[in-house]
């Protein structure tokens, strides 16, 4: 239980359902006399919303965000911030025929097992509505990183089954699946139109970069910056796997490759992904994260409903065909809140 | 800080450095009355201890475990359990030379850049023998999970490149690599071979297997079952990703490739890995973490000394040309926790 | 930081400022399928509110209670439960004056010296309206401890130096105070009245008792139930001396006289409070609050303004005489939250 | 569960029973570079052992702290300190006969109904050697006050129910029972002397004094500075309650007289105590402990035994009188810790 909320220091708590009233979180631990504008994290929501991208779903809130408490004449106070999102545009109808049946990829059936009851409407807590609450306060965790000068960016580097060749960071605002690659980026696009006809959905890998990290963040030995980063990734719906630098390719290289040396003037490659030992280098942070398809797809599928038969489904209604882009600011949110937390802990450590 | 700690109900906090005078972990949140004596333990941390398997080094402590404190009659009895392991076979004295050297591929320059100061012998708090806590409190966490019919088994997939194309299990305890396919596992070894021949190290991929693991484990949305695998995965020195069931492979898959269909019987195939919506769904739970090359190498490398100059270094002394399979029990370990965490923390639900 | 979330299992986490948009509470880890409605919550919301009793101001909110989340068909789902009041009656000028004053007794001038910027208005974070998370959160609290038959009670036992001579619990809900000895109660409101037509302010001691609870509630050495139960109760703004059964007689007994027998019916007498060793013993639970006058008063006082420049001060505006009786509930809310947290704790272990 | 770790970023996880192999502590997140040597840590031991005052019991163990990891060329390194003492002078044979004995006053029914399994050699984990940890811990705590200028100092202003009439703090250290007041203190130790003709034991008042505090420590809401305060002492096995400044007198005041004044030199009394909306204010600290008398007695007294039948019992062995003294120094300890590690946390606010 208390599973909702996240970080030591700067600790946020989520909370909302996909059909409920609304959606919020609470960020305790915030520094205080920091600028914060609702215009500041509506800008981050605003890149998680549906119709941003090829595989969008045309569900369209406006989500816009409240704050509640927390700022005053514009500033933190070092008050717990309160933002709240109303759900605007629910229709839980389509969810009805669905309110028995344990869909295939999703957490209904073990939702159900664990509880004993649940919100079958949208997926209740376990839609990726749930990321607002996310995103909302990844803002903030910006606003920190910002005054030190760290800045993160996710953009896409492989999606249904279509890799990048370069990392063009230019090209990433230029299209709408945040790739650094223009022509990758258009395969792309095709492949999600193909899997759209069909009713399909893709897979995806999407790499997050921190720049400007300084040296000596994270804390040793469970509390490394990769061990923290690496949940707060996984804890995403879609993610399925993680990986910093060179990630799983360190299984095919020689000590002699993988080690990265260091010289007078610093780290000499990063294969590292900027951490060792736990704790960032100075060098950039890389990581990686594997993105499943979208589970609610309308090809046909084998399921299992409440009283335990095999049914046939078709899920209809409105769904994206991969959750990239729209997870792309939901995983910058949560390296955002990762480097924040370490950051206050670290500060903890040095004022002595 | 307070970065040693792991786990929140089933909680251990680890201590002790490669060479000060002993290596420890406190276990607070055992259930009583669990049966245990010191040879339950050591069983565990000679699973970890080196000189097993080819890319072994020589160091031979008898790493014997001594409980101080929370057993009585060999029972548990609710009160913090502390395991010690002294230090014996300690030689200080090939570090002194590497006292101002930042080694490449080790915590050497971001442990100095934090902390302001470290030490030096054998790795310090980064050496792998932090690891010994770990392995201690999971022989505890498998004692919980066995009296659940819950059993985890690491193994050895890929080393140096090569992988394996079956899983046997009757063949992982038949060779010191814990390795599942017999061919791979003789490859493997000759492998280890050229590699030492040269001063060099390799990586490999470690899966993770537990099998009896009820539908109900996992606290979302933070504290989703993966996450917290994958952070105690993530937070051995060596592992640089995680994935849970198909992995990084779900970026190739299509949604009705992806999703696993279950019917009257239950699910008809596992790439979720056992774990659906952030919670077991009673399927085996499948992770494999990436383990990168032992960085000692006595390959010739550049690296830093505390002055900032660069100086060339060839490490010698006795270092394992692969941290696999002595990570294999580690995995194990962190494993067994997190499950005997939630498996505890689902108790406080269920009791309802 | 993070210093605005509360408990373990059963865990809270309070938002909102006096003259905010508004204030609230999210409860994690509320174990699933509790039926909750708003009602449940607005009767203990209405007890807190002002203009119940003598000592009380008129200010005049409805403290109207929405659930946003956690509840599904009338029952609690085992996700975080949103609970929000809107901040309806605020007039925020007559504060205008004390916005760079210090006022005696309050936080003005700790939250300053802490933070570097505060919310005056109201006294910000700092008011008594910061409970209303809290007894919101006590009434689901509550509900998880009637499922087992524990009960919780806070009566006054001392007001304005008039002390109660007995205890009848059927008096308690028959006059404002909350008083379980009639004549007591009278004196009471007597005093009261002398206080206000001074415009000065009343202190007092709540005494609160929890019937029903089973033996085994408590996690020595730190969680003892009795510190958690401290803890909660000194983290009221007014109190200022927390005690468990004889409490500070204590220091006046001999052993024979201050420790409880115990025979074959039992324990036969009750100075422990119903706690041995920090672990409840099955007897009623039996504490006692000091509480302060409420420092807002219309006497003239010597205040620093934020210049450092001493100010003469006459407080104005609405202000209750007495913290007692609304403080009652909190202090019930605190308790039950408390116990609450320790039930499930404890069916973690039982669970074996 | 998991109760026996205390602070959030100065983090102290004790262990150990009275009759066990060892005690001790592992402290986590003790800031770098502080010169420790063992005799820093012993100087407080040696506070808290028997034969020191008249209340005192023969019980003669060394108590020779060890320290196993941590320090480094005599300073800390950032990494966790473990700190161990042996128990040496173990005679459990006294304890055979209450084996199946629940004895008044002490932890022995609640253990039992808590776990299901006891050590019921002197006590335990209940026993009051488990404080040694917590003065270990406390003796680094100190030493990061004391780099701020910040000092501790527990004194008796009440015994066997004789009280202090001054406070001069020249006199603590020259009676054996730190009273500071010398024609109290020769009453007190009159009054031991009676007592423990008669086999019965005594309890008392210590009052706390933290000197030198800075304004700022605290983090409201729930982690206000006394409620961290309040559940460190309350969790001190003879505590029975705890109040801040003017305490459970203000309950007798008006808030005329309970405001402290504050003019353009400060605050002019001081009844709160040093904490203002739970915020250090930077005036002295003062706190008070009710100390209940120690439970085991020579005198007749009835019990129950295991099977649940009452039986007659007179406690023989060496037992102390009363807490006080020993008790002082882990009083002094427990408010180290919690000033220490709101210091920290005010350090990762304040790095703002």
């Amino acid at each position: 239980m208390s599973g909702n909320s996240f970080g030591q220091l700067f600790r946020i708590t989520t909370w909302g359902e996909s059909h409920g009233k609304a959606l919020g979180v609470v960020i305790d631990g915030c520094p205080p006399r920091l600028e914060l504008s609702a215009e500041d994290i509506q800008q981050e929501l605003d890149r998680r919303r549906p119709g941003r991208g090829k595989g969008a779903s045309p569900r369209q809130e406006k989500d816009r965000v409240e704050i509640l408490s927390g700022i005053f004449d514009g500033k933190t106070t070092g008050t717990p911030i309160s933002l709240l999102v109303w759900n605007e545009d629910v229709d839980s109808r389509p969810y009805e025929e669905l309110k028995n049946v344990f869909r295939p990829g999703h957490g209904d059936f073990t939702y159900q097992a664990k509880y004993g009851i649940r919100d079958h409407r949208g997926g209740g807590r376990a839609s990726a509505r749930e990321t607002i609450g996310r995103v909302a306060a990844g803002a903030l965790a910006k606003k920190i990183l910002q005054g030190e000068g760290i800045e993160i960016l996710a953009y896409t580097v492989e999606l249904g089954g279509i890799r990048v060749e370069e990392r063009d960071q230019g090209e990433i605002e230029k299209n709408p699946l945040r790739c650094p690659d223009r022509k990758a980026a258009e395969a792309m696009e095709a492949r999600i139109d193909e899997a759209r006809l069909r009713g399909d959905s893709l897979g995806g890998v999407v790499e997050i970069l921190a720049r400007g990290c300084p040296a000596g963040l994270g804390e040793p030995v469970f509390d490394k910056l990769e061990a923290d980063l690496a949940k707060g990734l996984m804890s995403i719906g879609a993610v399925r796997g993680v990986e910093v630098g060179a990630g799983f390719q360190v299984a095919r290289m020689l000590g002699s490759e993988c080690n990265d040396p260091l010289d007078s003037t610093g780290f000499t490659k990063n294969d590292a992904g900027g951490i060792l030992g736990g704790i960032s280098n100075g060098a950039d942070i890389v990581l990686r994260t594997a993105v499943k398809p979208i589970p609610s797809i309308s090809v046909e599928q084998t399921a299992m409903d409440s009283s335990g038969r095999s049914v046939s489904l078709r899920i209809q209604g409105r769904h994206d065909v991969s959750a990239i882009p729209r997870i792309n600011p939901v995983c910058e949110a949560m390296v955002a809140i990762v480097l924040a937390d370490h950051l206050l802990r670290q500060r903890a450590l040095k004022g002595e």
